[in-house]
């Protein structure tokens, strides 16, 4: 497939961000992919013409979003009737505004929703490439609820909330998803496992190709490794939304010591307003391989304070950071992006480059187990590159191997 | 000093417990302290003829214990009026049962008290070395309030609980020590930083040759970084009566995640009661290098279950492990030896067997400062060893040199 050196790129003066920075190196693309010179036009000694001079950035894969449930004015949840186009257009313009801030994948998140509500978006967010027109790739949806617990809801609105008395059917019937067909939408999905029909679900879910997550939950410790046992490999937002760390029982947050293997990933938002930079350091210096870094990006990342819509709750913007639930001022979700995320979780951790990308990269790629061909620069994965300066600032984005 | 090769013991067979494990090595004793063969009587080719055969046994330093209430019946907070002839004994009896565990060296702790108590007690607690005789070697007391919170009093009588407007005045004037003279018994002071006048007066009390510790307290995480700044260097008893951890507020707790330097030790309990186990693991795999194990042992150590007095509260042994206030149920304390707390340890983290005794040997004399004598094998360290078979059983203890 590379005989055509015509249709090859290479980048020269590169810092690779692979296990440690590569200094001084090349990377070569073709078809949207990170290719190998050898065995190939490298042997006949010919090189590519259109050449990129990356000038010593540091050249690292793009960035992954697992928690998007908006930006830029709209929200993922929200579809009018008869507005699917109209949804379809919005979702691209998230898509391309997010490859500014090196995002190249993503998980638009829905929040606990009425089933209407699913049955109308959901087949909307099936995982499509990305590319230089349409943004960022879509990893398929991240459904948050509405199996989640009435006491740890946050921005949920309680009356969407449901249990699940027969399991997986009462499951796939709110989402409109098949029960004997893997769905094509959905690849993650936050539940609370104490909820009635969930626990016993996480094996059907996973076998539907679902990634399960344990979030918006009471859980104690013990109910947090069966679930992981049953197949549950990611905490949604760490911290956020689940019960308080007590000694004695520990709950979600005591995953972070358990002794069940494979010991989950976490979700984190690091926003510095979320949580606290001690409690970050504690978790990171647990589980250091276990760290993702998630937006949970609303409505209101990238526009002036004010107030908007997360779902079919009311939000406020307060200054450039925070943003809360109208009625009751609970946080409600954030706004930082993702690079601001990873420079937070630098500073905040005392962590590597290396690292602090992995976090954002080769992390939640491992999650969803598509990590040969995402969040890594390894042969064969998609062209998907983040330029970045010393202070993890983005300088360049690519997509599918086309410079934005 | 060692030119009198007759008081010379060496000890053959050993695997010595240093920062790794040493096979096949050997150790000499002479008058209490571990001494160099070389440039002495090795060089002159003399070998003593003491010898004892630790049969391949793990030779470990001494275990050293910072909080022991009691044990064995007797209550290290309980004097009964011209009684310090029988509490000298009582003392005496309790370090000698400790050597079974192990247990070369320990701080009696008192309760909160009535000033009374601690004038009549404290003259009775200075430093003494350890011998065959008289048992463990006294590191002097470690007295746990009464300047802690009312909220966090946990099994001390709230009565009891002090502030100290007039700051290292009114301290002193409790426990009858001299605002000039560097104090005599007190070593180990546990205080909550958020009581009036603890914040500015624990300069004061570092100057006075007490180590400060944060307990029973219910103070933020700014406080609890602030009291470090100021000087305070354990956390008592991690995680147990403390503000309960939250990720906007981790409280006490987050100063496992502190950038300040340096970061503090953190006693803890492990009996695994007391904190869950992946609570631990969560704490130790933050930071590992701070880990202090201690009994916090009261009256029922040693004894069949039933009800006894800590300080004036009743408490009630239940099976073999648990202790608590007969009023209100609460955990009082614990009844495991601090060879348990090793094993524990090890079997709860997953630590080497160096890491586990480092908790409890040079991880403590590390926070006193006492590491040139104390917590190693080093030469010139104080001749306190156990001797430990796989599993970390005590086989044997030696105390200044003395075999038990």
């Amino acid at each position: 497939m590379t005989k055509d050196i015509a249709s090859v790129t290479k980048i020269i003066n590169c810092r690779l961000v692979r296990d440690r920075i590569i200094h001084d190196d090349v990377l070569y693309l073709q078809n949207g992919k990170i290719i190998d010179p050898l065995g190939n036009f490298f042997d006949r000694g010919e090189e590519p013409t259109r050449v990129i001079d990356a000038k010593g950035a540091l050249v690292a894969p793009g960035l992954i979003d697992l928690q998007v449930n908006g930006g830029f004015g709209f929200d993922f949840s929200q579809c009018d009737a008869g507005g699917e186009q109209i949804y379809v257009e919005n979702m691209k313009k998230v898509a391309k505004s997010l490859l500014k801030f090196g995002c190249t994948s993503f998980m638009p998140t829905l929040i606990s929703s009425v089933p209407e509500v699913y049955h109308k978006i959901l087949p909307l967010l099936y995982p499509r490439k990305g590319n230089k027109n349409d943004g960022a790739e879509i990893l398929g949806a991240h459904v948050e609820g509405p199996f989640i617990s009435y006491d740890k809801n946050g921005a949920h609105k309680q009356s969407n909330l449901r249990d699940a008395p027969k399991g997986f059917a009462d499951i796939a019937k709110v989402y409109g998803i098949s029960e004997t067909e893997n769905n094509q939408s959905i690849k993650l999905m936050t539940v609370a496992p104490e909820v009635e029909g969930i626990m016993d679900s996480i094996h059907d879910l996973t076998r539907a190709g679902i990634t399960v997550s344990i979030g918006h939950s009471m859980a104690t410790v013990e109910q947090a490794e069966k679930a992981v046992e049953k197949g549950a490999r990611l905490i949604t937002h760490l911290f956020n939304a689940m019960q308080q760390f007590h000694h004695r029982d520990p709950g979600i947050i005591g995953l972070l010591g358990t002794t069940r293997i494979p010991r989950p990933f976490y979700g984190i938002i690091c926003d510095g307003i979320h949580v606290h930079p001690n409690s970050l350091r504690i978790a990171y210096d647990a589980h250091p391989r276990g760290a993702i870094l998630v937006t949970d990006a609303v409505t209101a990342m990238g526009l002036p304070p004010g107030e908007y819509t997360l779902g079919q709750v009311r939000v406020r913007k307060i200054g450039s950071e925070r943003v809360e639930v109208v009625e009751n001022g609970k946080l409600a979700g954030a706004v930082a992006s993702i690079d601001k995320c990873v420079r937070n979780f630098k500073k905040f951790t005392g962590c590597s480059i290396v690292q602090a990308i992995e976090a954002a990269t080769l992390h939640p790629a491992q999650l969803l187990g598509i990590q040969h061909r995402k969040g890594t620069l390894n042969i064969g994965a998609d062209a998907d590159l983040v330029f970045l300066d010393d202070d993890l600032n983005v300088i360049e984005c690519f997509i599918a191997g086309e410079q934005v």
